[in-house]
């Protein structure tokens, strides 16, 4: 029967005919049980709903999970996860998991034996066998804008994608542009489909067309954003905006406006997304729609923290609000941009 | 006498007149421990030069110092450190200190109860008794770019700081710049001065005169970049290039022309210092001194693993070699410029 979380490890190890050695040793995500017996173990672990209790045990710190670092906003969680780890007195532990969107195996072995108080995943879904595991060890996870549709009980604090969507094309609709293009994220990440959702609803909304070319996938970085740009701005009817879905596509797409000789904001204007610190810096100085990336990070360290005492969380998915910055990469259009 | 590290504990039991287990405590960083105790005790260690062996007791990760998260180039250092730890099979654990030159006393306490396999510190010095804390208790530091001017017996790995200075100078002069002027780091700051030096060497192998205005100090950061630019270009006689010290100063130096209405590199051709990823993105895209900034990382990173094998380290200054990459924010001085 489904458990109601009482059961004991005695109970346990006399069920599935091993020792209580061994089972503190899956527990604990040691390396030197036999596949087949640890299967056996987490199977009985998963049937009862067996979850740790205490905190006894328990590293003293946070863990913050990347799939990669070289975002240029990864700084702005790590700062925001690492000044309530600090306020709480813990320590934190980053980890690089090298895939986009679920940690290896050997990662979550590795917090098994780490045991932090908590985990904060950026980008990362969790498949389920870990996610029982770490359950039934009572390590609380917490996902920062999630790549996949996350399980509706997976906690996660995203921001208003689809919001801010609308906000960045609404305003190149009212600077008076009408071949307005989209340069977004990967196609497999939620939050990119909710921005391309908000860019398509915004365009309905005001009546425009959108040519099937006008929409593109990139990779969130630099030289893809360029990439898609130079294909966009190659069209025999090239578009007068592009809402280029992440700061870094809109620094790759001015870079491919200025090969093709065109000024930005004059004949193409560009709106970013994330608003990371260097967005004020650029030339032109980049409007673009406000993530707050710290708060998202601090939120989730926050969550995380009050599940490890025992907390359940008011709600499960926690969308903070995005919004618009209007700097320097967009123009009314121009008779020039119009041709 | 000073110690040959050959002292037990048990003897320094007796001669401090304190138990094995209060010892233990103050190895460990335990905070149960009067003042007086604690002072007795590490007095003793260090007049012993006790060194704990073995590595029975280390937690499986390396800890990563910063004193702030927000430099750009924070990132870079971080994945060249994740990645050697990931390849020994260790975490990263990351601490923020928020004092430029030395974490602060409770840091320390945090490391000898955490027990990292090593320590790297970036742009820390760390204070005498600290440094006779990690090493009584033989954990080994290694600091990336020193603040200060460390201990000779500190390793570190920096980079060439001062020819860095000397390669961006003389490039304005072979550009036919004359009025030269250099926006640095703080001024406490050894990495800062080297590369000052560097720019005075360059103008004076010249034989080009300094205006001692030409020379300022910043913050490293964006805003102090502007601000310096801002007074440099409110001169009488304004430099026609600046040596921005760090490509974010370089970033406000762009900003500060912009608002004087000048064109870059037209009017006024700046040099940045790190090449940090978004370097090449920038309008126009930075010419700059690149810093390697990861392999620093890495260095720092190999060197701790090593010496927390027992290896003593053949070199206690490793300064990898920095290169100008030329891109568009210098130009050959115009007759526009020259006045």
């Amino acid at each position: 029967m489904p458990g109601n979380g009482r059961v004991t490890l005695a109970q346990i190890s006399a069920e599935a005919g091993v020792s209580l050695a061994t089972i503190s040793k899956v527990l604990n995500g040691r390396a030197d049980v036999a596949p087949a017996t640890r299967a056996r173990v987490e199977e009985h672990l998963l049937r009862h709903g067996y979850t740790r209790r205490g905190r006894e045990r328990r590293g003293d710190f946070l863990e913050l999970v990347f799939h990669e670092l070289e975002s240029s906003w990864s700084m702005e969680v790590i700062e925001g996860v690492e000044d309530v780890a600090k306020a709480a007195g813990l320590s934190l532990v980053l980890t690089v998991s090298g895939s986009r969107h679920s940690p290896a195996a050997d990662w979550v072995d590795g917090v098994l034996r780490r045991r932090p108080v908590g985990v904060v995943m950026v980008f990362s879904d969790v498949a389920t066998p870990n996610r029982d595991k770490l359950r039934s060890r009572g390590i609380p996870f917490v996902i920062v804008d999630p790549a996949g549709d996350p399980s509706p009980d997976v906690p996660s604090v995203g921001s208003a994608n689809w919001s801010g969507g609308v906000m960045a094309t609404r305003h190149l609709i009212e600077l008076g542009h009408r071949r307005i293009a989209a340069i977004t994220g990967p196609e497999d990440m939620m939050c990119s489909l909710a921005r391309i959702d908000g860019y398509r609803s915004a365009m309905n909304a005001a009546g425009l067309p959108i040519a099937p070319e006008w929409i593109t996938f990139g990779d969130f970085h630099t030289s893809g954003g360029q990439t898609r740009a130079r294909e966009l701005l190659a069209l025999p009817e090239p578009p007068t905006a592009i809402f280029a879905g992440s700061d870094l596509q809109a620094l790759g797409a001015i870079a491919a406006a200025q090969e093709a000789g065109l000024s930005v904001p004059g004949d193409l204007s560009i709106v970013g997304y994330d608003d990371i610190a260097l967005a004020r810096w650029m030339s032109p100085q980049l409007t673009t729609v406000h993530q707050p990336l710290r708060r998202m990070g601090e939120e989730a360290a926050r969550l995380a923290l009050r599940m490890a005492e025992g907390a359940q969380p008011d709600t499960l998915r926690m969308d903070l609000a995005t919004h618009l910055v209007v700097r320097g990469s967009t123009a009314p259009l121009s008779d020039r941009a119009r041709r």
